[in-house]
């Protein structure tokens, strides 16, 4: 048992959960994500029930010990790492789809559920849940939920904020509350629901969620259009999001990231800017709305575009994007990956800003991502073995959050903020913004002790 | 002036607002709302800038005196009636579009803009903002976003809360808060613009919102459909909404509504449910999205099916739901109208109970409403010159609220609670889930001087 834990807790927590409590080495491979931080919990509990989770909450807060809830661990930013200590509640023993309720286009789940395993779920009923992270496979509802985490589909179908209809939770004071439910209006009091969401595990513990569900497209076909510079490709941008149909996805590589490909193999012609543009529907319209998405592409600036109307055709385009995240390594073994957001409008400006940071720091900086959302992936690449390297890289991040914060963006459109992004909430909200989310912070966690130190700022640093 | 307003508050807004400070008869008007309730403010603020409302806040908050933010006052619940008096601030004076981003699909407005003058302003631009209460000419954007204002519409395009990507406000503690901006992905910090859409002016008073758009679909085309009963309809909902092309309006009536409605010289033909269904999109596409939602239509139960392809036909279609709200009249001159939810499933049996409630209180009870997002619109009709049947109406109100929370639905939809079904809140919500909100409330509010008395019940009646 860790030093550090009291040991009326550790009794107390030992005899009800039996061998959903750890301690010790066997802690080891929870204490750590896609971060690279990794920090030793005093305990891990492994709830069944929401009444466990309740008791966990309750027995901490009399302790005044730190509680970190975990997925699957596949968060970028540090956010369920221990890292002052504590007890990390892991819902790998509450996993189950609770309730499809086909009918009322929605599925009750435990947090644990995985995002794929949950897809699977659904398919039969011909829905599915809107929120592809590209860690679908490995990664947990619950940690979408924490995070509100994107992918490519949101910029038709939202994030996992736009796809809760409700959540059970337990607050910081050890209360079990219920919000929303399943339906999909709601004017009823103060909305917890989409507060909970994307706050990180730092308000609530999310036990049990109503999830929204969109019908499963019936065809899908996809576009690749080759720009002169991400100028005309964003303008090409603002046309395509301006059509009732809206794609359902709109994906933005910039001239590095076509350079790189085509260093390892790809047959993208050289170009400033792609954009990879799908459609999904029935087979009847999709047609139509491909074409739709041709026109609105065809622009100044446009250099080629090219159609995928069936499956092989499709799975060559995507596999140009999916390409890139490998092909980054080959670069550079080391990489600051930040999913900064700016208004479509300013996407040329962030790409130009990115472009010249890149000469200033002397490194490759490579701009991909969601344009429909203007939730763009800069990579700043650097020998992570080289000191000199690392600390340009490092001293360039700053400048990155600068520069999108110039150009009314913000820091995170799917990853969060965790730890990594922490100290940059000063500069992306104003001492009256932050001292309003410190109060909701300790309304709902008055002793601090939900994921303490993410999220916000230290209240001593403002 | 107001005998109960501090003169040293009224001496320092008098020379700061000027005009823009009403006390005595000339408050009258801005007492009320379309609830009947009405009650004289102390006095009135018309601000015309951001921090002419920091102001008023910050004076009122050092005298404790209540402040009661106002759009246009077509609220049903009391919301904007200073039951406690102080200051009403009217935002008739904050009504600007500030800026219509095209390029980035928002716009930016001030509160007080009429819903109606937006989407004219909106219309050359090929863009809409969703929310559309069947007040849209008379409301304020403002008091749409501080009740989550919805209409037919949401069932694709969201209600309020779901068009609005960012917000300035100023908080009970008279700070200026700024969250969200002009983008549609945000994982940076608590979701503070959602929770304090649908707070009714009780956590802070918006003073500019940036506002998602949608693109002006080019063409629409509506069905006309008749049922059994409500649980063959209700399931044809179902199958509507399971399709991947949503309708951009899914309208239930009941077996009474349409019998009123026949009854005022519609030519709809009798029968137990009807369904308005429109599409919307393109001219291309329209057809094919018209013949799947009308083979989803079909089905048992299902009785006649018209075709309005037509901007006359569709004309006509729509004329028999707008002729409801006048021929409600017709059958007695009071009404109770609560915008409920319920989970889509559950439609039949909320149809049912209604049903039987209607001859329990021996009373004519109508249903019909938003059916793809199961908020149903229940109006007790009733003489309100007769005592006998005025009690039995507010007898039966409970009761609509007990079979609603009993069908795992939820007090409003669209409306709000206000003032007329704050004392409900506890029978829909938990205690902890009210301490919850309550913390919230305090955390925002700290002195308990935004809209005191609205939305939440009184901490002593928990």
């Amino acid at each position: 048992m860790d030093a550090h834990l009291p040991s009326a807790l550790h009794d107390a927590m030992s005899t009800r959960l039996g061998d959903g409590w750890l301690t010790g080495e066997a802690c080891r491979p929870f204490g750590g994500d896609d971060s690279r931080r990794w920090a030793m919990p005093a305990a891990v509990a492994l709830p069944r029930t929401q009444d466990d989770v309740v008791a966990v909450v309750r027995a901490c807060r009399s302790h005044r010990v730190p509680i970190i809830a975990r997925g699957a661990g596949t968060g970028t930013t540090g956010a369920a790492v221990p890292t002052q200590g504590g007890v990390v509640v892991s819902f790998a023993r509450m996993d189950r789809v609770v309730d499809i309720r086909a009918a009322d286009r929605c599925v009750v789940v435990q947090p644990g559920v995985l995002n794929g395993e949950l897809q699977l779920a659904l398919a039969p009923h011909g829905l599915f849940w809107p929120p592809d992270p590209s860690s679908a496979d490995a990664c947990s509802v619950g940690g979408n939920l924490a995070t509100n985490a994107g992918g490519p589909r949101a910029v038709k179908y939202g994030t996992a904020r736009d796809n809760v209809l409700g959540l059970v939770a337990v607050t910081g004071a050890g209360d079990l509350i219920r919000c929303g439910g399943a339906y999909t209006k709601d004017a009823t009091g103060y909305d917890l629901t989409h507060l909970i969401v994307g706050s990180e595990g730092t308000l609530a513990i999310i036990v049990e969620a109503t999830l929204k569900l969109a019908p499963r497209p019936r065809a899908q076909a996809g576009l690749r259009v080759l720009y002169r510079d991400a100028a005309t490709a964003a303008a090409a941008v603002s046309r395509i999001m301006a059509r009732p149909a809206t794609p359902a996805m709109l994906e933005f590589m910039d001239r590095s990231a076509i350079a790189l490909i085509r260093h390892n193999g790809s047959d993208v012609p050289e170009a400033g800017a792609m954009l990879l543009v799908e459609a999904d529907g029935d087979e009847d319209t999709l047609p139509y709305a491909l074409q739709a998405l041709a026109d609105a592409a065809e622009g100044d600036g446009m250099m080629a575009l090219d159609v995928a109307a069936d499956g092989s055709a499709r799975d060559r385009l995507w596999a140009a994007r999916r390409a890139l995240s490998p092909a980054l390594r080959t670069i550079r073994p080391g990489k600051i990956n930040e999913d900064v957001v700016v208004p479509v409008s300013r996407i040329p400006d962030l790409v130009a800003a990115m472009e010249a940071l890149s000469v200033d720091a002397a490194l490759p900086i490579v701009v991909f991502g969601h344009a429909g959302n203007g939730n763009l992936h800069v990579n700043i690449m650097y020998d992570d073995g080289d000191a000199d390297e690392t600390a340009r890289a490092q001293a360039a991040l700053p400048k990155v959050f600068a520069r999108v914060l110039a150009l009314d963006g913000t820091l995170s459109g799917e990853h969060g903020i965790g730890l990594s992004k922490r100290d940059y909430m000063a500069d992306a909200f104003s001492a009256a913004t932050l001292d309003a989310m410190h109060a909701v912070k300790v309304a709902l966690d008055p002793d601090g002790i939900l994921n303490p130190g993410k999220v916000l700022p230290p209240r001593e640093a403002l």
